[in-house]
């Protein structure tokens, strides 16, 4: 960490604001240059300590040299994290796939589904139960029946779940019914939410924020980490930016930046990233060719009709299922495998 | 609400399309362009017809002419609404100053602050006992032990006290010990809490999400109106944009905007829109200026040594008294009032 | 287009508005909403007829619901368009790459580069002797004599030239030495600039706005094409957004959106995309899935000093030799071509 | 200046990188950190080196500790600049007011709104005679035929004028017309123009990029100051953020800042930065307590008709006249002066 002081501070003042920092237990190097001194910090302190610095008078700025998060860091963990449920592993060679509708809607609904998902090749049944809208009057999900029913089909069907949970005291339930909890955009900073992930079992997948730097993603993970849950996706689900054409901007960079600063797994999203049946497709692509260690993709049988309006971004059964036969030739290339036990829709 | 579709749709789809609308028990007037059709929808319609349209296959885009939000609407209420807390009225004339340091670290810190804030005419006292953190190591709050300081300090001191609420399961504690409940910016979307915070009858300042628009400010005010609780502040805290010299960049657009859309007062956040001293006298001025009800200010006895290290964005003491009597002045020339019962520092 | 009008506009005065637009020679047919007017203006109008609305007292807002640009669009020209300069093909089957250092230097530096352009089978060389730099106090290019060694280069080494003009002044002499023309990102709304590009026989590359929408990015196309140049290449070189461990964000979805849009040719840009070299390769490759016509890449044989320090996101000769080849297997897989002669190193 | 080496980087390497840096001329402190190095980089050094450490292999990162713009810099040159023309003074205690339409349109149009312009108060008389305009379909400006306008106009009401200057060839033009020449917000970074407005003897109001820094917009008033016109205004537009609801968010903060960073006058223009009439008033008596020098203000005689649609954002007559009276009482309490000679209408 360095702290940056203009010239014009008086040699005392300075001497003043070294021992202060000293007294923390660290030591203080000071470089003098033509208008600017540099203090560097150096030994172990205290997180809050830049932001207590930053604070001082006559400091005009502090820089982190150092980053703030330490068992998401790859420096900390410089081996892939491999997370395995069941039979399924994320994170390693093989790349993996998460399809379903926006919402669990019916039993009907979700069996269908789920059965596409698997003849398709997919390993993991999504669908949310609990919704977050942005306004109270719309279609705020089937609750605890949806879980239900999610959790039948996927059975039924031989493939893992997940869903979101929004709140500290649904995730309990949420981890009864699913195999994987997922984390949405609008609560990647819900820090409650986040302790409460660290102390259960189930591996989440953690959504960026829709205007989240990657530090501030992968301090969020560190919360679950931190908790003593091992077992965090990141997953890129498109950032907001000034472009009203698609519903939000997917920021492929960050697969390949995060796999750098971390060893959890990162998946993108390419149907909440784009908004658009008809991107999804040409962009789940381009998220294997950047590295993407799986997807979450909606599929829906019936889109029009679907009860969150998000079917406007939800793939047909057939799209679905010959987009996981170019994943496969394109992983092939890439040096992944994709390798899965496609069943006869008959 | 309006839907566009290509004129390559075909004659024959674009009545089934119609047919589909017409069946949601609306009238749906077409309007045929030179390359494009425009469907008129006309009617009470389901809030997610919208979304629901634009998942339909041939519809290009659907464009919403009502707002989203009702209760939150200055069409639906067209006076101010005027939040009364005590003897002290948010919404109206009389311009409000919430001042106090960023966290409640001690008894006699939270004691003198609120000494000070009193004698130099604030009304309410802030304070953080929960805090958001980005980090899982920096400092998270001292809870409800400081929810304790500061209602007695508040007491003393004749002033009214706000706090932050993080979670749903805490907002009741809060309520006990706080006049008035403050939802952060990572959590304007944690509906959940919001929903909590629409059944008890505390007023909520609801700040503005850091990359939200002033139609999802709205919608998430209207989530705690439609529970029940009509004392909503909006609070303008800044935004996120490209300049790193600043912390956020506070939209002081956003106060006449939100006062012609909405009839709910409108709070400024100088401290937090700026995170910089010596910009947190202008831009309080200048807050004024664009119309706001009210002011909530950081201020710390010691800010080189606070521990949240947001003592950066504090002012001393005596720059919040000297502030207020400016404020003052300014509040005469605009119109406002700023009265309050200044108390002697012997 | 439609203008909205409130319902509580009176009656005279809707037919007022309706007078003023029809007196424009077109059609307005007026839908009653619940709460709002929308009229719809059918007919062929002036483009500034929209902005002539949305300056109106009464009418709240006026949305355009056909392009603003012709020429631009696929509406107009359904087949893509395909730029021949001498033997290279750009915007058909073949993937095409331009690869040199960010500036040219020296005559045996761009030589030296135009040959392991060549050899790795690259078909353009890139290069700039105007440099844009954000300071008066930077390196600002070798200018005219710059242009005469790319040119050299080129020719010996049976490679096309592309430079950057930045002042319509400097655009013939442009043309003189190079193949094709590019715009940079901050000249993609210097009108006058491209104008005067209209009016060459060159083919122009023009850079996204690092700021700007598709929409702009197509409008400004529209300028060039206006001029009455056909041939233009749009350029995704990344946005600017809230994260600074890239330079830019590299937007890919762009690429389906834009071929979508438009008829012309999608060139990716990943050295200024990510401004760091080792994310280049993984960019390059998510480019062409996401279906790019062509890349331009910053290739440099001794980036550590490079003049104008943009070393940082330039390859090393041996990394964009390798790339190339796996550039051309991912282009298999996804039905394009890259069929280029590589030459022997030796 | 700063670079930053992780110590994974052997000290044979290191040695190697700090000997590269010192034949520069500079001197080289190694502090070595926990897990980072720091060199820390002293002396006078050519501005381009920053970039050039930043492309060496194994510089993790170079942080700019000293501002890369000198004569822009209140550390040159401390006092605030002002700038006198003819009888006016900017940037000193008086508070000035340009005002005028987005367009010169007719002889009789610009004469009345000089007229007007005059009898409110204001000292200078804005108006476009060379549009920048995003598509190449709408009104381009009147051009030299304008420029002749509004020249006479300026001179009969005793007004001096202000025009927008698009490209450099322009320059000499615009500067026979006109008094002071402004950059629009889309040539922020047309360094081509702004090296040629370093050569004339007018003053240049220089508005800030729609997504600039303002360290670049400082960068920019560099270009211009170092080639020998040391009369620059900044001028704060408004940016680009992801509401839609205004045309840009006009960033207040930016007042102050630029007031401490440099010593030139600072401008605002609430009309731009808004784009909606109803917010001007608002907002211009904001800019003035958040610190303005003056304001450039659009205002129309008949702003339903106003060639480029910018009428949505023109004051009518007399709101622009009141507002200036509003801007008198609040320059008093604020201390600055705003005694103009008003002219009876008749």
């Amino acid at each position: 960490m360095i702290a940056i002081i203009s010239n014009l501070v008086k040699e005392e003042r300075l001497q003043e604001i070294v021992q202060h920092i000293e007294k923390q237990g660290v030591q203080a190097h000071v470089s003098r240059g033509t208008d600017r001194t540099v203090i560097g910090i150096i030994g172990k302190f205290d997180p809050t300590l830049a932001e207590q610095l930053r604070s001082m008078k006559d400091i005009e700025n502090v820089i982190k040299i150092s980053k703030s998060y330490k068992l998401a860091s790859r420096d900390f963990h410089p081996d892939n994290t491999i997370i395995k449920v069941k039979d399924v592993e994320i994170g390693g060679e093989q790349i993996v796939v998460m399809g379903g509708p926006c919402a669990v809607e019916t039993p009907q609904q979700i069996d269908e589904i789920a059965r596409l998902v698997k003849a398709a090749g997919g390993q993991i049944l999504r669908g949310g139960a609990f919704k977050p809208r942005t306004g109270p009057y719309s279609f705020q999900g089937t609750g605890v029946e949806g879980l239900e029913m999610m959790a039948e089909a996927g059975k039924k069907h031989g493939l893992l779940t997940i869903t979101e949970v929004m709140t500290p005291e649904y995730v309990d339930v949420c981890a009864e019914y699913a195999d994987i909890l997922q984390v949405g955009t609008r609560n990647m900073q819900n820090f409650d939410l986040l302790r409460k992930l660290g102390t259960t079992d189930r591996p989440v997948l953690l959504k960026r924020g829709f205007s989240a730097t990657y530090d501030e993603l992968l301090n969020a993970a560190e919360y679950i980490l931190a908790g003593g849950n091992p077992n965090v996706m990141l997953c890129e689900r498109g950032i907001r930016t000034f472009e009203t054409y698609t519903r939000n901007t997917l920021d492929l960079t960050a697969i390949p930046v995060l796999q750098q600063l971390s060893h959890l797994p990162v998946i993108a999203d390419p149907s909440h990233g784009t908004g658009r049946r008809e991107l999804v497709e040409t962009m789940s692509k381009a998220s294997i060719a950047a590295g993407a260690d799986g997807l979450i993709i909606e599929m829906h049988t019936d889109p029009d009709n679907s009860m969150t309006g998000d079917g406007v971004q939800s793939l047909f059964p057939d799209q679905f299922a010959n987009l996981l036969v170019d994943l496969e030739k394109l992983a092939n290339v890439l040096g992944r495998k994709f390798d899965t036990v496609k069943q006869p829709l008959g």
